[in-house]
Order: structure tokens, then sequence, then C-alpha cells
């Protein structure tokens, strides 16, 4: 413990900059807590960088690879992807028995459980609280502040492309193109959006929470995902009119049937925390069966956030003996239920364009109520418009608790009635 | 590490009760998590209780410093108070090497110091997650979470009781006696209610954080502190016009004069969590330099939540090597500046009764000039009324930042001028 500690700092795009930059800049602060300096001794990107003059010392790499088989306490792994040099190198790291600090998302969610069982044979760290929400420590407060909780639900916004685009089409009343093209404008969506857009980014956010949250094996495929692709100006504006505003969660919550996991567009009260993170902050609410509520809201991305976090992480390693890496030993990580939507259950919006005449209404309700579905409000909107030459009306539904199975099935008989005309619009409600 | 964690629980109050409620229901958790069982092998209370058949085995002890010289691994103080038993038997426990936890932000504000130097030459723990804002795991998330930051500020609603009058005052429009009944009536402010709503109680909060944020040393006098008693719905509602909300904060900040520590009521940008944060919710920001705002909120009293912390600090404690008690060593930290709220620069909002008039507005305005302070907004408001026979209107002034020398000199000056014949209301503003 006499010598410096020996970081290797594997990617130096903006997290990697913006981590040597904080390391310098708080060099003599990080030395008095570690009781020894910190020394960045190597650092591998695809091309060589102008490093500042703090870190002229350290080796360059131009193989992350290479990089994790020198010699070094700490491998820091912020290269990105699920498989590659980033895999590959964190492998080689762990199985020397080299403590790990990563920020990828990706790449737990996809080998999570077997990176965990690498690191906890080794007795070394596997740390990654800038994997998820950037510079939010929702990893350190599930894993330990929370440690006497049992946790119930964990829901959050972690996607910040996704809440600014949904935050911006609120305050302009603009479109899901414009806001989207306004986001890649800003460097906040990439060319590609699917990855954001479609939920994906937030599934693996959410499969690293549940398997902390609930003792689960990380499975990015045990995640229900639904983008935000659909949602509409008209569905905006009646969540406001509602008392609502619809944001991307990822959810994952203790049910009857096992844990939920899910990620989709929803109505959260307008009262809550998450419904009042806007544009690209991340927010997350544990809901602890001793704690209740407790919300985190910051940073989720960008270059000194993630920094932030990779660098606690850093400082936990040096300090102290590794952790479980999910919250419990990797051996004991409960299998995954794959809960179906399906069996999903809460309130739910629905927006239908219906046939604009007499008794419409009624055999929607009528519908509903076969299967037991009890409505907190039906009502026409304005709006009408003619489809094929036949008046049609928006007309929206708030139900309140039922299963998605019940919902949908009632949808599908309002089609083959002939009474709504085009593929509803639903949205879940979180009313907690 | 064989043999069970031997746990001492001095105080059987709401606090008490709860975590012996949550050890029993967390049992088998908690004893996978530690690899041994928790053992409550005492408790003391000034008189004997009913405990769960679980605690049956438990001592009991009529006197804390007895039960803190019995055979334990961790004492947990949950007595209260800054001196007598809560004081006496924490020191015991950590002469004699014993880890402690403790809810006690009393104690911690007044004897901080004296306990971190006792603790950490015994290299022993000294927790205390649960001593400010209740089940919000703000202690660990300065101390761990942010340690690569450099910190500009910590903000916080840190008094539930202070919090829900001002948000009834707000939503019901009741003046703030009547709000101050309620909360007596329904338990949450004492029949005594100085320490909440004069502001003391999150001083000793605030003292805490500010300790561990910024290096200092515990001092509850370095803080300057103002209470909610002279707020009015006026008030809460010019904030409410000017697109503000008034919260009582706990503000520690790195100035150029040195941190100040200052309480008072402030207004809040209706947009920021803080102002967000409504009835006896607790809510902290801080301002690191790399993380950027990062904003906890959640339950800050309340058997459960509370004991929510004092679990995770006892987890920690049987997990963990011992922290420096205020993030570096005692010996290290640094003597408080002693910030003069003179010094103190920012906007201010103020509310005068001013002689109705010609040229009574451009008169204040005329003092506000000599003194620099640049001006915002000033209006007059409706609601004239007659004082001494002679019409005095309500005027409202937003400054930009200016220093509180020069506004307390300007308003002097309206004063001795005859203009303005009330002592005028002053209430600080926080921007970001």
């Amino acid at each position: 413990m006499t010598g410096a500690l020996k970081v290797g700092v594997a990617g130096l795009g903006v997290v990697g900059s913006a981590l040597l930059r904080l390391l310098e800049r708080r060099r003599s602060a990080i030395a008095e807590r570690l009781g020894r300096p910190l020394e960045v001794v190597g650092v591998s990107a695809r091309r060589p960088r102008n490093l500042a003059p703090a870190f002229m010392t350290a080796k360059f790499y131009d193989d992350a690879r290479a990089l994790a088989a020198a010699d070094l306490d700490v491998f820091v792994e912020l290269i990105g992807g699920a498989d590659g040099a980033a895999y590959e190198s964190v492998k080689a790291a762990l199985g020397r028995g080299v403590a790990v600090v990563t920020a990828n998302k990706a790449m737990l969610a996809s080998h999570g459980v077997e990176l965990a069982r690498l690191a906890e044979s080794k007795r070394v760290w596997l740390a990654y609280e800038a994997a998820v929400a950037g510079g939010v420590p929702i990893i350190k407060t599930l894993r330990e502040s929370l440690s006497g909780n049992g946790i119930r639900r964990v829901s959050g916004i972690l996607n910040g492309t996704c809440n600014y685009i949904l935050s911006r089409m609120e305050t302009e009343r603009l479109p899901f193109e414009a806001c989207l093209a306004e986001a890649q404008r800003l460097g906040y969506a990439e060319a590609d959006p699917t990855f954001d857009v479609g939920g994906f980014d937030t599934a693996h956010k959410l499969a690293i929470l549940a398997a902390l949250a609930f003792g689960l094996k990380v499975d990015r495929d045990a995640v229900s995902v639904e983008g935000i692709e659909a949602i509409t100006l008209a569905d905006l504006e009646a969540a406001e009119e509602l008392g609502y505003r619809i944001k991307l969660l990822g959810v994952a919550e203790r049910t009857p049937h096992g844990v939920e996991q899910r990620v989709h567009p929803t109505m959260v009260p307008r009262g809550a925390p998450l419904a009042q993170t806007m544009g690209v902050l991340n927010a997350v609410t544990i809901d602890g069966d001793a704690v209740g509520a407790l919300t985190l809201v910051g940073a989720g991305a960008g270059g000194d956030p993630t920094a932030s976090s990779v660098a606690a992480d850093i400082l936990d390693v040096a300090q102290l003996p590794a952790q479980p890496v999910f919250g419990r030993k990797a051996s004991q990580l409960a299998e995954n239920e794959r809960v179906p939507m399906q069996r999903h259950e809460g309130g739910y919006y629905v927006r239908l364009g219906v046939v604009d005449r007499p008794g419409a209404m009624a055999a929607i309700a009528t519908r509903m109520g076969e299967r037991k579905i009890s409505l907190e409000a039906i009502m026409q909107k304005r709006g009408g418009r003619r489809v094929a030459g036949e008046p049609i009306a928006p007309v929206v539904i708030i139900t309140h608790a039922t299963t998605e199975a019940s919902i949908r099935e009632a949808l599908e008989m309002t089609l083959a009635d002939g009474v709504v005309r085009e593929r509803p619009q639903v949205v879940r409600i979180e009313r907690e």
C-alpha cells in the first residue's frame, strides 16, 4: 500500500478524457484521501492522443487488451460496446486479479453474470456506478444505502435523449420527428437513434438495476421494451389535461407473478419527482419497504458527470474490500421469471379513433365491462376527422387497475366490432 | 467473524422500535449479506418495553451507559440530545473500541470533532447516515459517491416540519400560525416548535453536511440561522408570481470569503427540484465540479425511513474498514471561517410598506442605486392600507446579485428617509 495506485484507462473518448482531467484537477485531494498518489500508468485508444502534461508518464497502448496485461491496480474500461475490445480486456484484467471499473452498460447487460463470477472468484472489484444514470449514484444507493430494505420497485428515467425529446415535444408543442432532429443536431441523439428512442439503452440499464435490487441474474432479454416513437402531441396534451406527464420509464417491480422488468412510455402523476425531471436529466425512484420512495436526480450522461462516478469507483476499489458485484454472490442470483407483459396489472390510458355515431361510446364501454375493466373516464376529444368518408372522433379512456391481457382483448373486440377504426394508442399509467 | 454480529440498541422510541422491526423482518437477508447472523444482544430504554419474540434474548438495560459497556460489535445510539446519556454512552462505546451508529444530529453538531477523533484513534466507525435527512443517503453520497468532486455548494430542505408548514401555507392560503397548529395536531411539530421553525434543527444538520462537503470542523455556531416565523402569505404569493417558491434551506457554499453556512427562508426557482419538494419530504442538492447538480429526495424523518439509514450503517460497519468520520482525518479538518452574513452575495427579494405619495418609489430606487444595487424589478402591489392615518402601499423589489451589507444599508436609509414605514421583509434568492 506504500506505492502509487496504478491505474490504466482504456478508451479516451468523452468520458476517458473527462476522467483524466478530473484526476489531474483533484490530484492532491485524491492522494490525501487514498494516503498515496494515484498514477495513471497507461492509457489505450485506437489512435494516440495528446495528453495533459500530468499524464506524460502514462504509456500509450493502441490495444486495450495489452493495457489490461500491464502492471495495474485498477483497469478502467471506457471503450463501450457489449463485446470486442471492451469485453475481452475486462475479462483479461479480472482474470489476472486486477480490479475493474467500467461505464459499460451494454457489456454488463450481456455478460454481467459471467463477469461477476470471474471478479468474485478472483476476489476483486467489478465496479460500474457510471454504467447506469451517469453521475447519479444509483448503484451504490441500491447496493449499500438501502441494504436494510426489501425493494418493491425501481423506476427511472434512464435515457436523457428520450427525456429531452418528450420534454421538448411537451413544452414546444412540436411533433416527435422535429424534436428528434433537434436532439441529433445538439448531439443528444445518434444518427441512428433506434438504440435510444426504441428504449433499448434504458432496457440495458434497467436489467442492471433489477439485478441489484432483486438479486436476479442480469438479463436484458427479460425486459419488455417499447420506445417513444409512437407518442404524439395529442397524447402529451391528454396527459397534461389528466394531471400526468408522459415519460419513458424503466420499471422493475416485484409482483405476485415475479419481478416485472419493462421499458415503455408511462403516464406519471405530474407531482411525482420523475414527472418533474425535464430535459436530458436522469432520475430514479426506489420504493423500499423501510425508506418509502427515494428519488435521485442528476446528469445521466456527459463526460464530467460520468467521470465523477468512475472516480468514486476508483477510490472505493482502492480502499474497500471487493463487494459482491450485484449485491449478493453471483452464484446466488436468481433466474429471471420473464414475466410476460400480458400479466402486467395497472391503469391504462387509451386513445382511440372511434366511428362518430350514436352508441359507439356505449359499445366500447360494454366491451370494457365484459372484461371487468373499470373505467375512470371515457371522453370524446375535439379534432374529429374523416377516414374513408366516415367521421372519426378521438376518444380517450382512462382505466382503473386491470391486466394488460384484458385491455388488449377488449380493444381487439372494439376493432372487430368496427366501432374503432385504427390501432389504438395504449400508454400504461404508474399511479404511485 | 464466525459468531453473530452483536448489536446493542440504545433508545426504544419511534426509531429504535422501527429498527428492531426492520432487523426482524429482514433477518435472513441481512444474515446472507453479512455471512453471519445479526443478533440484538442488548437494548436500553428508561422503561422496559415489550419486545417482539425475536428479541426476547436481548438483555434489557435501563441505562445506555451500561449497555455501552456490554460485549458488543456495534453500539446503536437512538436516544437523542446533544449531551447526557447519548453523548456519554457513545463516548464510552468508542473509548472501548466499539463501533457506533447514531442518528443524533444534535450530538454530532456539538461534539462531532471530539467524537471523530476518538473513533479514529480507536480505528472504529462512527456512522451517522440517519442524522441528516432521515432515510435520504446524503452522508454516503457526499463521503463516497462524490469523492472525486470538488464540492461547490450543498443546499437542502432538511426539516420536514418547516417544509410542511410552508407547503400548506402556499397550497391552502393559510397563515403561518394556522399551519403550525395543524402540524402540531398531526405530530409533525413539537409543542414548543422553536427548534424546528426557528431553523436550529436545520442548522445542526447543515453543520454536519458542511463538515463532510468542505473538510471543516463541525461547528453549529458557524451557521447563520433565520427561521420561517416571519414569512407571510403575501411573500408566498409574490414568490409564486415571480416564478419562485419559498423554502427553508440550509446552504453551505464555497465563496471567495470562505465557506458560508446559512439557514434561512429562500426564494428557489419553481423548476428546481428543491422547489418541487412539498410536504414533510426532505431534499438535498449537491453541486460538484464534475457531477453538476445532484438531488436526493425522500423521507427526512419517521421511524421506518430513519431505521433504513441506521440499518445500512450497521451493515457498512460490519463489513467495511472504518472510514474517516467526516471524509478526512479529524486532525485535518479545517477551522470554520464563520463568514458573516453581511458578506453574502446574491439576489434579494424585499417587501416594503411604502408611504403612498409621488416620488416614493424613486426615493427607494435612488437609495438602492447609491449602494450600486441593480434592480430586476420594483413593483407596487395591491393591498394598500393606512398606518397612523397615512396611506401605505406594499412594494416588492427583486435585486440582481449584491451584498447583504449593501441591501441592509440601503433599506436602513429608506427607513431613515421616512419613505418606508415598517421593517422590511428580506428573503434571499438562490437562482441556480
